[in-house]
């Protein structure tokens, strides 16, 4: 069922490690099949060098296993809420990575003062409220997905278009159309986290891009006028 | 003589440059066969890649060697204090891990400041007092253990529930059930300690977690309700 | 046509991730050769291991293709730029490297504390000023290459002396006789970025090198009494 | 002639690469003969993978070259002094290692703040005065070694007790009683380096150790009185 789904997400996680995103089991990939409404997850707490694709779980957009021999993820609904929430992503990503946890824990927004943050973020990547007492105590991983949602709602920020938070005290989530894409937009968030966090202690001004700047480097690797690398709209223009 | 055993803490030894938590010959990790009343004990100042099952030295609870060729680690007397001190351990473990030494140095607290913190640790890890002049001069290494058991008790700290601590001006210890765990938790110490590092750096708010995002993300993976990963006692009740 | 050359180019480009200056396909090198008035650049966003010598890309000095299946660099414009405006110039490299990228964010020089610097850069590594509204959204890449040359011309600088620039709110180019020797200036600048970064935030005394200093290390390895190495004009005199 | 030296230097120069020491080719290791008053030290500016025992150059103690096809380091009047100076040293190391070369930009001791300092190091590692234009412009290398010997002098430092030195707006340099322990004090200086660091921008504190703590570690490893390890004059003892 759904094995070459399996295939992706399982190499999606083995990236986690690879791209130094995780320590120890500390994070987790999911991949959907919107035609079948089913998702794929890590099971929970498997050591990365001891996973197969067959340890992926099955799971449907309501949260229920409906495949799979070991527990999915802890995190499962919080990828469900996501998935439920932005119809147009296609994979999740989960980590603990150092530098996004920072600013997770010290409740900042990772602005975008760089065309690093540019490329990939269209905009500061936005930090939740903190979850209150009652959040936490009744369906705690469903509502830290339903604070993700409600930053996006509140603060008017396009998901695709920025596609990672932070939730706060916590961590780092992203997404993205699939998988791997989920884990490359994780892996630049992490960078950025760490160059925002020197220039952030070098200078006391701030220093976030001016919005042209921000929709010269966004558009140039996304939407119908993108021309960076081989395969973008425009790409054949600039050859 | 406790042969099982000595494979198990060469192996947890071995974790240490793994998972770049030592310099040099700058840690030890030992276990205890709370049955026989002794532990087993890495050699002191031997390298990693020389070290063997077989070097490892076998020491009864007042701290004399009952079996090796080797000096034990010039710790030892620091494990002995606290195998009688905390009944429940199986393993602990005390490196230089340098953001660890960073905060005793400042003699600072590691704080929980978010959710890798609470996963394992059910507040912050404290840091011990100085030690004085006479306790230095007298038992040194003795007086290591006390000052540390000294910490828990002053501050009502449970040593299960926070399995590491910081002994001022000199660095982390940690324990756990077995060896592993007890490694396994000297690397989390290290990591929540960096990220706490960047996070108190980027604010001066008090960024602690409130006890209720502690009693969550601590109990999810400790107890009766544990329900992290495939073995815990309510695991299944999550697929 | 130009093999040596692709080869050469293509070499320097692979040090990129060897060096760690590069995430993912975040950089480029280019080399010229000067008689032809032809450059050979990497082709845009391809991983880097999956690049070949023979998928570099040929371009004259108005920056047009000449020759090569893949689109060269989306930054082409601007390696064009800087070919025409510093003659003596064999090599440019462009990075996202971490360090640089935070000191161009917080739009600050990288000054010259100290002889790690000053044996590769005759003064402080300028920060260019950040492009306009009306430059970013007409010919961007072009404009980035305008704003490197004026920030050189405004404020003195040789490009020969300090091969090197940071672009505002962007990130880092380095040049050099070759393109190997472009990829050796990003790494010094790269390191000295961080050298700097904890001096800076040590002290708030302004730890500029003296002039004289920096004449003694700069001309330890450049120009007719250069005497380090095995190879320099005054090499032998040392021995 | 010096044939085991010879490899001991070079062994000892490979190691520096392998500790995260250098960066190219910037650092380099000597060794001395005491007998024959003859050191042995890497040759200028040569790659440390195309390195081999033969290609290192003798020097007499007036810094001559005795032996050796390639020019020795440029660095070698500084080492010439401290032969000379310093009676009892064996090897000498220099590195432009990043977190010793940034408390050097800052003109700034590494304090002597736990037990990692104190096990190697008897004290603060002081930084030199920064050189004069003439000490500079005339004999730059010997000056910097007069520089060294100067601040152990001026300071009432034993070279001994403190077996390293930064040299103000350069860089570290560590000895020892042989090539491998210069070696292995640099790399505890960098490690230091960098805990201080963090320590220091954690608290404005004063976070030296006492006299008393300085002395219990130091003297562990050091003296007649050692009993770290398993060869120490009293190692026996703590079986």
């Amino acid at each position: 069922m759904l094995e070459a789904l399996k295939q992706e997400v399982y190499e999606a996680n083995m990236q986690l490690p690879k791209l130094d995103l995780v320590t120890f089991t500390w994070g987790n990939v999911s991949g959907i099949d919107r035609e079948k409404g089913l998702f794929v997850i890590k099971p929970s707490g498997v050591e990365y060098d001891k996973l197969t694709p067959d340890d992926m779980v099955v799971v449907n957009l309501k949260g229920e296993v409906v495949e799979g021999k070991l527990n999915p993820s802890s995190d499962t609904p919080t990828h469900t809420v996501l998935y439920n929430a932005f119809p147009d992503i296609g994979g999740i990503v989960h980590t603990h990575s150092p530098w996004a946890v920072s600013f997770a824990s010290a409740q900042m927004d990772i602005p975008a003062l760089n065309t690093t943050a540019a490329d990939t973020f269209y905009g500061d990547i936005p930090v939740s409220e903190a979850l209150t007492k009652e959040q936490i105590e009744t369906a705690y991983e469903e509502e830290t997905g339903e604070a993700i949602v409600k930053t996006f709602k509140d603060r008017g920020i396009d998901p695709e278009a920025v596609p990672a938070v932070l939730v706060a005290q916590h961590g780092p989530f992203a997404w993205g159309a699939t998988p791997a894409k989920a884990v490359y937009n994780a892996k630049v968030m992490e960078v950025v986290a760490e160059m925002d966090y020197h220039a952030m202690t070098l200078t006391t001004r701030d220093s976030h891009v001016p919005q042209y700047l921000l929709d010269k480097h966004y558009y140039r690797k996304h939407g119908k006028n993108a021309y960076y690398g081989q395969d973008n709209p425009k790409s054949a223009d600039h050859k």
